[in-house]
């Protein structure tokens, strides 16, 4: 496989869509040489920016879905919003890769609806790289699916150990299933029933993961359903926002803090840097005949940027079809739960 | 009512024990004058803290029933054991409270199982009290019941609002349901049965509420079911962990940061304190006949003496039996859903 890929990028995702989606898109076109972007947006937008940036071409999208509009309808019904026309690309094999940092819920739809599940994948999931002490932890599912059977999850635990390992390299993917203790039998119906399953049919698996073993660096993919995982990364950031505020305030109450603080203040703003959302730029859709990766509504030009590299980066390990090979259908498994 | 209460304490639950609970048993004594306490262990320990202290009694348990035991089972084998002894105290009305650090699970069985639920109430709860920006918030379930129906969390509210009101002297506690997202569609079927219920039947039900709502101090009172809000507040507990040791780190990396961090040494010092589950002493267990704390495993004594403190605190805002007099029975709710 050559190293040149297409990705199709959805101009108008975002909060601050355009502006940070077209500078994130020239930055990542700046820091890898390989890449190609079709721009989808209103043609008063999108063609400019394609005549003023090399390897960037466009397709005119004139609708945009909101983020509050109802995912499926939305997609049922402006096929000519920048998140359908992306997908159509990534369905026609104009692009191998789509990004946004639109309505979650519209690109998982559009995703699913238009370029379609691997077969055999009951369910695609949404995976978020987490800033574990040692080394990145994978989380899935992060939120697509709130109601899950127990079978979906060993099929996150196999599409996201595919995931660590070719496209983040790690050799051996250690797996955990995120519960509320350490014994087997701890945790609700669905833990409890998943843990079973996952034993013997997922490889690596090591049994349960509580989120300070996750955050310690202990897990490279740590297993739930999206209700708990968008819970417990959202938990995370709030921590993190609530601390950074209180240390803000601690280092200036005083004359003597505030001399502190200034010598500190390098390391502490790179440290914020490298545990922001930012830093990895989306949380890529697993289980979908393509690499889709999905930015936070807040994304800034660098998560941009790097959400289109992770998606390069997706569609060079060529995750979509792996997972289709190695991943075990759930028919024999529902009879063992 | 006096303000005269009497506390059972298990001298043999949590990680020091017994030293900790000792130490941490004297601090309260200390602080609380009209506190009386009747410290349950083996007599060869309690016998001679009582003697040297006052408004101490004792009462003997030879048995201790450790963290990896079944947790029913070993209430009901081991009837001599610091736990049941200590419930047993409550239920015979010699003491109006029970405190513990030992294992959750035993105590959460003792409790229910001897000291007896609430008439009405179906499923008793844990509550956490989370360190908000502005304000405490409780978090309510934090692990007695990993499974739950929609009607258990309409409960869960009201007792924990009765609990910030008549013990934390909140007016008008503002509830909220955790969530992943704001809208009342939000969430797996749970939260979202939960929501309808809560509506019209929770005095000051605001509606959904995020992991930033929740920390941001948006919220009086957080419901969700017993695993979820384990993770969460796990979740919070391995966050400000792993950014304390980042922030260690960061703050060590040169010359002119360790001289800064000398300076912000004390603020660091007193914000992680602030921070740290110690200063809440342990979880009151809502919907039990009694007041019920049942403290972290690793409480220090000052967590211990927080504990004892706050189980004299519920004693004293009488939640039990305004808890008995307002919560709804689910009777009538289950057709609702």
């Amino acid at each position: 496989m050559s190293d040149k890929v297409t990705i199709a990028i959805d101009a108008m995702g975002g909060d601050y869509a355009p502006e940070t989606v077209l500078e994130g898109t020239a930055l990542a076109l700046a820091e890898d040489s390989s890449l190609n972007v079709i721009m989808c947006g209103p043609a008063g937008i999108v063609e400019s920016y394609s005549d003023a940036n090399s390897r960037c071409d466009w397709c005119a999208a004139e609708e945009t879905i909101s983020m509050g509009e109802h995912p499926a309808n939305a997609v049922r019904k402006k096929k000519n919003s920048s998140i359908v026309v992306g997908c159509n690309l990534v369905r026609d094999g104009k692009a191998q890769g789509f990004f946004s940092a639109g309505s979650t819920g519209a690109c998982l739809a559009a995703a699913t609806l238009i370029i379609g599940r691997i077969r055999g994948i009951k369910r695609p999931a949404l995976v978020q790289v987490l800033p574990a002490a040692e080394k990145p932890c994978l989380l899935v599912d992060v939120g697509a699916n709130s109601d899950c059977k127990p079978e979906y999850l060993v099929q996150f635990a196999q599409m996201a150990s595919v995931y660590a390992k070719d496209v983040y390299g790690v050799a051996n993917p250690v797996v955990g299933l995120l519960n509320i203790g350490e014994e087997d039998s701890k945790g609700d119906a669905l833990a409890q029933k998943a843990h079973k399953l996952m034993l013997g049919r997922v490889e690596g698996f090591k049994g349960n993961c509580e989120p300070g073993d996750m955050l310690a660096g202990k897990f490279d993919v740590v297993v739930t359903d999206g209700f708990t995982g968008n819970i417990a990364l959202k938990t995370i950031e709030a921590t993190s926002k609530l601390l950074f505020g209180y240390i803000k305030d601690a280092i200036n109450s005083g004359t003597k803090e505030k001399i502190g603080a200034i010598l500190i203040r390098d390391s502490l703003r790179q440290l914020k840097q490298n545990l922001s959302p930012e830093t990895y730029g989306g949380s890529p859709l697993l289980g979908v005949k393509g690499a889709c990766v999905i930015g936070h509504g807040a994304s800034s030009a660098v998560a941009v940027k790097n959400g289109i590299l992770v998606c390069a980066r997706s569609v060079r390990g060529n995750a979509a079809s792996i997972i289709e090979k190695t991943v075990d259908s759930t028919e024999d498994m529902a009879e063992g739960v």
